[in-house]
C-alpha cells in the first residue's frame, strides 16, 4: 500500500495512491492526518479503500512530505563505510544521530531551496524508516514490527553551515532541504529493508549508489538505539544514512545549483525527484 | 505576566500565575494551549485576567514543561566561555546547536529521571528563550522583539551518551530529563536579558553561578542565525547554553542522585526545582 500527505486547493489531507489515482482518506476517515491514522493503527482501514475510485490524479495533488509533522526527525550520520571513508572520520560503536525540524521538509515534486547563504548545497539519498507503532528500548528482534513502511529521503545538507561548529544541526535543517517521498510503502510490501537498493542522481548522473544492507548500524538496532534514548511514536522518522558519493567530497565538488533535478530511487518503493531552485 | 502550562485531573491548560493562584485561561480562551495562544499573539488578552479570581493554588496543579510542545527546541552547547575552557574545547565563531525533541521535557516539580542506561547524569542550568512572534532572518537589532518571555530550564545531559560519538544529540534528549519552568515571565517584565542572573544548586550546593552577560553569542545573535536556517515561530524555545561548573568536570565529578534536588533560579524569572529520581 502506497500512502502519500498532499494538499489540494490549499486543503492539506492524505490518501491511498491506486493505480486509478490518489483516494483522498482524510475526508473518508476520522483521522485528518497520516500521523494520526498510523497512531490509530488505522492502515486495515485505509486498506479498505484499495479499489475506492481516486479522487484525483496523482499528477493534480500537491505532495506534501510523507510525514509533514513528525514529532521526531532523527537523522544518522556516516552509516555507511563508503561515506565514513570519504569524510576521513573514524567509525564509531554507536550510531552518529543529530535531528531535522519537521519545517525543513518538501514532499515530491517541491523545490529543494539553496538557501541565500550558501553555495554548498549537497544531497544525500537514504532510505526512511516510519514507525507505526510506538515503543520504548524496543528489542532489535521486535524493531521492525513497529515498522509503519518506508520512503525515500533526500538530507539536503548546507555544507559551510553543517561545518561552522562539530554539531551538524545547522547545515542539516535548512528551510526548504529536506526531500521526503514520493509515499510511504507500507512494511508489509518490505519484509526486509536491508535487501532494498539505493540510487541517487543528479540530473541524470548516478552519484550514490548503494545495497542497503551496507548499513554500519541496521535499521533494528537504530530502532532499538533511538527507542531507549525516548519512546518512539508513531509517524516518528528515522533516516538512515547516506552512502558515499556526496558532493562535497567529490574533486571537483558537485554541489546542487538552480535548475538541477535530485533524485534518490530505492528499489521497492520509487523515485523521489525535486528540482533545485535559488532561494527568491 | 507569569504563564505556565499545568494538568488538572488529567486535563491540559495554561494559566496565568496570580498573587491569587492560577487562573485557567484554557477555559475561558479560544486557545487551548500556550503556544497556540502565543501563536495568536493572545498576550495582551491574557493580561485582561491579571485580577480575576484564581482556579487552583499554584501548589495544586501539576506544572507541565512551560510549552509542552514546542515545534523546535534549540540548544545551544559552549556558549560561556567557563564552560568552553572547562571542557578543554576551542571557541567556534558561530553557536553550537543541537537539538533536544519535545518528550523529553519535564515541568516544575517534576522528577529529573535518571535513565536506567547510564549513572552520569549531570545538571545544565540555563536561560530559555521563548519565541513569541515568527520571523526569518531577523535583524539582531530588532530581535528581543521576537521574544515571548524567558524562563528557567535545566538541560539534564546523559554525559556518556552524549559522547558515543561527536554528536550530542543522544545525550541531550533522553525522556524526563529537560526541566522547563517555573513559567514564562513576559518579555515586557525582562527588558534586556543580558542584565539576569543564573545559578544552580545541587542539594542547596552552589554549583553554576554566572551573569548571562557572559553569553559568548548573545540571544539576539542567536535569535538571528537560528532564524538563517528556518523561520523561528511562536512557542520555539531557544535554550542558550549552560556556564561553568557542571559535574562531568568537577574532580570527583558530581553526578545526580536518586533523591537529589536540583534547582535553576534566574533573577527576574525564579527558580525551576525538580526532584532527581532513578527511572523505575
Amino acid at each position: 500500500m502506497k500512502l502519500i500527505s498532499f494538499a489540494s486547493n490549499g486543503h492539506a489531507s492524505y490518501g491511498l495512491v491506486t493505480a486509478a489515482g490518489v483516494v483522498d482518506l482524510g475526508r473518508r476517515l476520522p483521522e485528518k492526518t497520516l500521523r494520526e491514522l498510523l497512531a490509530a493503527q488505522g492502515l486495515p482501514r485505509a486498506a479498505e479503500f484499495a479499489t475506492a475510485p481516486a479522487d484525483y490524479a496523482l499528477d493534480e495533488v500537491e505532495h506534501l512530505p510523507v510525514i509533514p509533522n513528525p514529532d521526531k526527525i532523527i537523522c544518522v550520520g556516516l552509516n555507511y563505510h563508503a561515506h565514513v571513508q570519504e569524510t576521513g572520520r573514524e567509525e564509531t560503536p554507536n550510531p552518529v544521530l543529530f535531528a531535522r525540524y519537521a519545517g525543513s521538509q518538501i514532499g515530491q515534486g517541491a523545490a529543494l531551496i539553496k538557501p541565500r547563504e550558501s553555495d554548498m548545497f549537497d544531497y544525500e539519498g537514504e532510505l526512511a524508516v516510519v514507525i507505526g507503532k510506538e515503543g520504548r528500548r524496543i528489542p532489535e528482534d521486535r524493531a521492525l514490527g513497529h515498522v509503519a513502511g518506508y520512503a525515500c529521503y533526500n538530507d539536503g545538507s548546507v555544507r559551510d553551515w553543517q561545518k561552522h561548529t562539530h554539531q551538524f544541526m545547522p547545515g542539516k535543517t535548512f528551510a526548504g532541504t529536506g526531500g521526503f517521498g514520493p509515499w510511504l510503502v507500507t512494511a508489509d510490501e518490505i519484509p526486509d529493508p536491508s535487501r532494498l537498493h539505493l540510487q541517487t542522481r543528479l540530473n541524470g548522473q548516478v552519484v550514490q549508489d548503494t545495497d542497503v544492507s551496507l548499513l554500519i548500524t541496521s535499521i533494528p538496532r537504530l530502532i532499538n538505539y533511538c527507542s531507549t534514548i525516548l519512546p518512539l511514536l508513531p509517524g516518528d522518522v528515522i533516516v538512515s544514512g547516506t552512502p558515499g558519493g556526496v558532493g562535497a567530497r567529490r574533486n571537483p565538488p558537485l554541489w546542487m545549483r538552480d535548475g538541477d533535478v535530485c533524485e534518490v530511487e530505492i528499489s521497492g518503493i520509487g523515485i523521489l525527484r525535486n528540482p533545485v531552485r535559488n532561494e527568491a
